[in-house]
């Protein structure tokens, strides 16, 4: 999106700013302003002080990927994990609801996105040379002896899957797909941790 | 709502403040907070400084009452406007509407509010006593002569306009209220432009 001239006065350009957050348009962003200035000043200069601090502190886990303010995240770093399953998710929020089944005890990689060549991402964008890495490196001396594959079954979720599903194949890794329990073209981030849940249970090997 | 305990990480810190935002829940802070993390942290610290600095700067005129950064706003300020007329709206967002129908030349005071009882909205808290002031002190020595009541058409609206129009009629002052183009329960900062302009111009004086 095209930013306009940054307006002379605050109240413009914190209009303006908010129009960052993903779904807020003018007329959000605006009311949002007036909300915040009206009724809540703390909690604005709250949220000034966490993003400013969010920015400068939160990088990314150099073992799984995803965000984390230490080099490697508290996932990564809990020994009573069990290093040999590793789960392949799109997004942050992904892992959150893999987690959130209880149902998972291995660990992560986050592709950080999805191969979608029309929007130019491919095995690069989602980091691909990192999770070959990962798993070639036995972590405290033990291999990755299972994949599961949990990216969204939408039609770039089913790409990536059997994208890294192939490559790791030809490897003589073992794959599996967690089971089509989610809706055909639904997004994990929006199941119940049910149903989430048998999808884990019901993995199956990638023919 | 009442706040949780604050997270131990800048990135739980920043997501719980993303809820300050009228209309964000958990799973759109969480949204948010990722989306910025992954692909716009320049706006993110732009909107933190933003933020910061609305916090700081921007307070209320002392003539009309809506949000500005200087005592007196740009409105109000400007002599081109004819201070003889005086259009009541209950937020700075209807304001912004009817200004941009472009055909109301004269001044404005802003509530801030609605009457309601029910959420302990008086007299007071739509700040009644400054408006009765700024009806009373005549600018540049130029006396109100017409109140345009202007305030949504909604029951705490329409009970706000009755209360207002009752005072002042008991005052001798002349009070109009914009015509009811507006859908009955419809609020102004949803309509669009031309039916606010026909809204203006058909006002009424109140029987
Ligand atoms: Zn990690
Ligand atoms: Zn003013």
């Amino acid at each position: 999106m095209a930013r306009q001239e940054t307006p002379q006065d605050a109240l413009g350009r914190l209009i303006e700013a908010l129009r960052v957050l993903p779904g807020v348009g003018p007329k959000s962003a605006q009311r949002m302003a007036f909300y915040l200035l009206q009724h809540d000043r703390n909690g604005a200069a709250l949220l000034a002080q966490s993003l400013g601090e969010a920015v400068e502190t939160v990088g990314h886990c150099a073992c799984c990927n995803t965000f984390s303010e230490t080099p490697i995240c508290i996932t990564c770093s809990d020994d009573r994990r069990d290093p040999s399953l590793l789960c392949i998710v799109e997004t942050p929020a992904d892992q959150v609801m893999v987690e959130q089944t209880l149902s998972f005890k291995g660990n992560y990689f986050v592709l950080m996105g999805r191969i979608s060549p029309l929007d130019g991402m491919g095995p690069n964008e989602i980091h691909f040379d990192r999770l070959l890495n990962r798993i070639e490196a036995p972590t405290a001396g033990i291999a990755v002896r299972e994949v599961v594959l949990a990216t969204n079954f939408t039609s770039e979720g089913e790409a990536t899957a059997h994208y890294i599903g192939e490559v790791l194949k030809s490897k003589g890794i073992k794959v599996t797909r967690i089971a089509r329990g989610i809706p055909v073209g639904g997004e994990l981030e929006y199941v119940d941790a049910g149903t989430l849940a048998r999808a884990l249970m019901d993995r199956r090997s990638v023919s």
